[in-house]
């Protein structure tokens, strides 16, 4: 063992990770912020964490709203992760961008993205600021699945149990081999 | 998309997840906890955060000494994590039951596990309550790393991708192909 750093730690500790969208709608305004940083936090009440940068637009809309929609994009998605991922939502509506299509949920006013393999419909419970990101806590109020739900889409190593979905500007994202 | 429940999202959006130990020390007393409910929450300063029952012996140590150590398993420690995640620090030292070599860090009281792909020395930052867990925001003061770091411990799902390295009491725990 020896001492290292944070940047050789990732090469070996930080991947597979699931992806998943944060999803939030205020006053007239929605975006999707897609994150690899998030955990369950509860089993009961069911609840996960996300943790989301105070620059990005979702961040505001999450926020003034005090909900979010956690969307858990399929290997079809790879290229809207992408997109959504490096674009702003200042500046365009991802759900036309990526040709997404919003579903109203039950509990929310933020929308599902019916594409997704599971959308979770959270109301904000606590947050908290964790070095240079905050730290929503969201109580899960409603779970949603695909009809055929596929392959989760994840950010990844170069290992031979995936298939490879995008490989793009430092972006590596593939599925588990079924 | 049909309306479904917590229960059904996890045979569809809850793997792979990677597989952390807590490492706690408190007077005297030391234990390990595996974990899969940890996400980074800051790029800089480095921090993560895990959710931790509030019942877990390793959650008394990490609260009362504010410190921890996230250990990193890797595919030759599935059984270890089996072991450590089902008995009680209270009855054992996991260190000896499951033949792991503690080694002193530079920053926390806590040791390191030698035997692990790499180790984080954290400081807790923050704590906030989150259901029936406890949410400790923990800031990376150190990195360690294995001399050969091997594949990622992962609690999987059935797939062809992975290598099983632990299939025993409804745990399945695997590696990624390499």
């Amino acid at each position: 063992m020896h001492r290292s750093n944070w940047s050789d730690f990732g090469k070996v500790g930080a991947r597979p990770e699931r992806i998943v969208w944060a999803v939030a709608e205020h006053e007239g305004q929605r975006s999707i912020c897609p994150l690899g940083w998030k955990m369950n936090t509860s089993g009961s009440p069911v609840m996960m964490a996300i943790s989301v940068a105070p620059q990005r637009f979702t961040h505001g809309l999450i926020a003034g709203s005090g909900e979010v929609v956690l969307a858990w994009p399929g290997e079809d998605l790879a290229e809207a992760t992408l997109l959504c991922g490096t674009r702003s939502g200042r500046d365009l509506d991802k759900f036309k961008a990526a040709k997404l299509t919003a579903r109203p949920g039950e509990c929310v006013q933020a929308p599902l993205v019916a594409e997704c393999v599971a959308n979770l419909e959270c109301r904000i419970d606590g947050q908290m600021t964790s070095g240079d990101h905050t730290l929503f806590v969201c109580e899960v109020l409603a779970v949603w699945l695909h009809e055929r739900p596929g392959r989760l889409c994840l950010s990844i190593d170069r290992c031979a149990g995936y298939d490879v979905l995008l490989d793009k500007g430092g972006r590596l994202f593939g599925a588990v081999k079924a």
